[in-house]
């Protein structure tokens, strides 16, 4: 029998629908970019704007200052005797918009078209932070209480690393003692399909400097001389893989501990098309690592990708210079059992091998995270599962995902919590680029399913 | 014996060497960037201040336009019957100033520090190409004459690769017809060894663009699938040499005639230094092609260089996207006889056939200048010995440069006139970098050294 949504919650979901969008909007207008420091206020704010909220429905709240942006935690334990705790773990802070001329609406003037909610941050992760809010909401506004007892944690920097998060959770972890954690910051496999996420990769991000000469030289006057930076470093990328797609960094790959196969069949099963990916990113032919399918590229294997390149003169025209430094962002996607340090320690090695003479090159690790794989049973997990087919009207199915949640790892090593991901965006979603957005269903639907996942969880989980 | 600077001429320059630094740095203030659409205006005005200086000395003074930015030509054609006509050749045109932070002082308001007038454009052009003004005004102010029929001809897009200028000289070249040519837009070989320059390198400079996705996307969401424009740049242009320094392009070296024997030769008797010219740019090492001296390897030797970079996401901190896009802006020097559109169709040829599927790689030729190599002798040269001499006070050197001035050849062979190339540079001068200077003390001894050549090639060429 499939579970359906307690005719209490529905009700009021249903009426509350359009003022759970209106406060999604006025969050969604903070813009709360953790990487820069000019929006320093604005992680703030937002931060403020989440402790209101919650204090709001019936929260004990406080904000809690770190070293970078602050960390909002809001509880309520006032569940019966013998009721676990829930951890409901978001983030308030998104990455930069850029670039701004991209956008077909401005990215912190929220607006629906076609059923969407496009701002930055909508799904990744205000929104699916939001929902949390209004689902709480919904149970105490409708029966003045709830069945477990929650704690709201929500962090301002997760886009930059979450630096800040782990040395709070090891000081609060008595506080922070709960039965098990839930995530709303994942895909779900395709539109109407809700999905629980098994595997997260993780990452280690690191900028690559290299500079040459003290200034700027004419490329005529001195090129073929003065070793050229920018070409240096495509050089050294270069030798980031081999020709056939394989990470060609020596050690890269010792710590990878292969999926099982019942779980690559699995994702076999699942239905995809490398057409349809074609076809929505919109390129001739897709690439990566040879011997395995594109679900098992993007879901267990790991990757080196550029995430930026900026060296001399990159204006309209030409400019004949011989640049005197380079710069590349590069990034890892990891796998169990990588360690982001670890990989950081392998590429600062290889790069200084391969470097040439005549430019100094440095390679900084700018935030890094554990890959996660989730032990798939247990009563949170079920919970998830049963609340996913009341809100979808179908049985979940079980996924891997590409990106990184870096704390989801914290979580489960520090408060010894297991960890349930049920994110609520879609494939397409422009969660790091331009016309980011989520679904407008979805956000109403994701309300219902966080509403029931607290009863099924209370239910399965009270002794 | 040492020629000398004529009584007359010698008074006259000591009396105005305030003026004419004062008017040149009037000068200097025009931001005129030929690459930037919104420095048109600004163009047209430093074309009208060579027009109207060369109007007050006494010239019949002309402002074409062209498709692009315009053209003076100032005229002078009152020498005594079998004078020969010299005409001058320099550009009013400027690079752009960025990065504007790394300006000491604002690169269009001229300084004078340490004996150096630091200014966009103070030594290319503009100071080399007003101190001929003052020159000429030095003859017509003392004598009411001179002693040779002169063209003054400055154009505007030389930053940008001369468009217009070989049709100009094409359809005028009846009203340019001279005896020969004089630019002053070179380097001397040190500070006090003025130089004739024998040999320019010429220059395909191209624009690589590559494009995969529709968007920019998460990194974590398609990365290890989606084919990584940035990286599948960087590949491309670590294909463009081999692992010795060699440019690896096939066919790249096939119209190259070396240099000969007895060049080589004089150019390792002069005085140089690996080790000074490390010390005065900064890097630990230089580097190029194998089996060639630094001078060599800058003067006779073509070479591939990066120029610009830029992909993805280049601001503070971490955004992890897989970039839609990326663009290196990579130019040639070329020597004798390599063809600039020969080169392009190499490089475009080699470039299709390495790019990777899945991008979409373009590489657009966005100009081109043909190598030059001088014959040492005539009327002209002699002349720019003895000028250079008198000025001085020592015999010039004969050098090669690396930079490109793509007009040279179009001179000798549309006008079928000698080109003299003299210039007042010096190394350390910062051309297409911030804090450009031009020697103060070259600027006046340059105003001298030319006075001195119209005198000189006068005597010579006179029939």
């Amino acid at each position: 029998m499939t579970p359906t949504i307690p005719a209490d919650l529905a009700r009021y979901c249903d009426a509350s629908d359009a003022r759970a969008r209106d406060e999604l909007f006025a969050f969604l207008r903070i813009p709360s970019v953790s990487a820069r420091t000019e929006h320093k206020s604005d992680c703030a704010d937002a931060a403020r704007f989440v402790a209101d909220a919650l204090t709001r429905i019936g929260f004990t709240t406080t904000i809690e200052r770190t070293p970078g942006h602050p960390i909002v935690v809001g509880e309520w334990r006032h569940a019966p005797a013998g009721a676990p705790t829930l951890l409901i773990y978001g983030h308030y802070d998104v990455q930069p918009a850029e670039p701004l001329e991209l956008w077909t609406s401005p990215p912190f003037e929220p607006e629906v078209r076609d059923g969407r909610i496009y701002a930055r941050g909508s799904v990744d992760d205000k929104g699916q932070l939001y929902l949390h809010v209004k689902a709480l909401e919904a149970h105490l506004a409708t029966r003045g209480t709830l069945p477990i007892n929650v704690i709201v944690l929500a962090e301002g920097e997760e886009e930059v690393g979450s630096a800040n998060l782990e040395a709070f959770l090891e000081r609060e972890k008595t506080r922070l003692a709960c039965d098990a954690v839930v995530i709303s910051d994942s895909t779900m496999f395709a539109p109407g399909i809700p999905s629980i996420l098994s595997s997260l990769r993780g990452m280690a991000y690191l900028e690559i400097n290299v500079r040459g000469a003290n200034g700027d030289l004419h490329s005529g006057m001195y090129g073929g001389a003065v070793v050229n930076p920018a070409m240096a470093l495509a050089r050294i990328l270069a030798t980031m893989h081999d020709a056939d797609g394989r990470i060609a960094i020596p050690g890269f790959y010792d710590q990878v501990r292969p999926f099982p196969d019942h779980v690559r069949a699995q994702m076999r099963e699942l239905p995809f098309s490398d057409d349809q990916l074609r076809h929505e990113v919109g390129v001739s032919a897709l690439g990566g690592e040879p011997g395995y399918t594109t679900l098992e590229r993007l879901w267990t294997r790991p990757t080196c990708e550029v995430n930026g390149l900026l060296s001399g003169y990159t204006g309209e025209g030409a400019k004949t210079v011989l640049p005197a430094v380079s710069m590349a962002k590069v990034s890892f996607r990891l796998v169990p059992d990588q360690d982001p340090q670890t990989i950081a320690e392998l590429v600062q090695r290889h790069v200084a091998h391969v470097a040439p003479a005549g430019v100094t090159v440095t390679v900084e690790a700018l935030h890094g995270g554990r890959p996660w794989r989730a032990d798939l049973q247990g009563p949170i997990i079920d919970a998830g599962k049963a609340a996913l087919a009341a809100a979808f009207g179908r049985e979940p199915v079980i996924t891997g995902e590409g990106g990184s949640i870096p704390v989801v790892g914290d979580f489960e090593r520090i408060l010894g919590a297991p960890v349930l991901l049920m994110g609520f965006g879609l494939p397409g979603e422009n969660a790091h680029a331009p016309d980011e957005w989520m679904s407008d269903e979805n956000y109403r639907l994701g309300i219902r399913a966080a509403a029931v996942l607290y009863d099924e969880y209370g239910r399965r989980a009270t002794r």
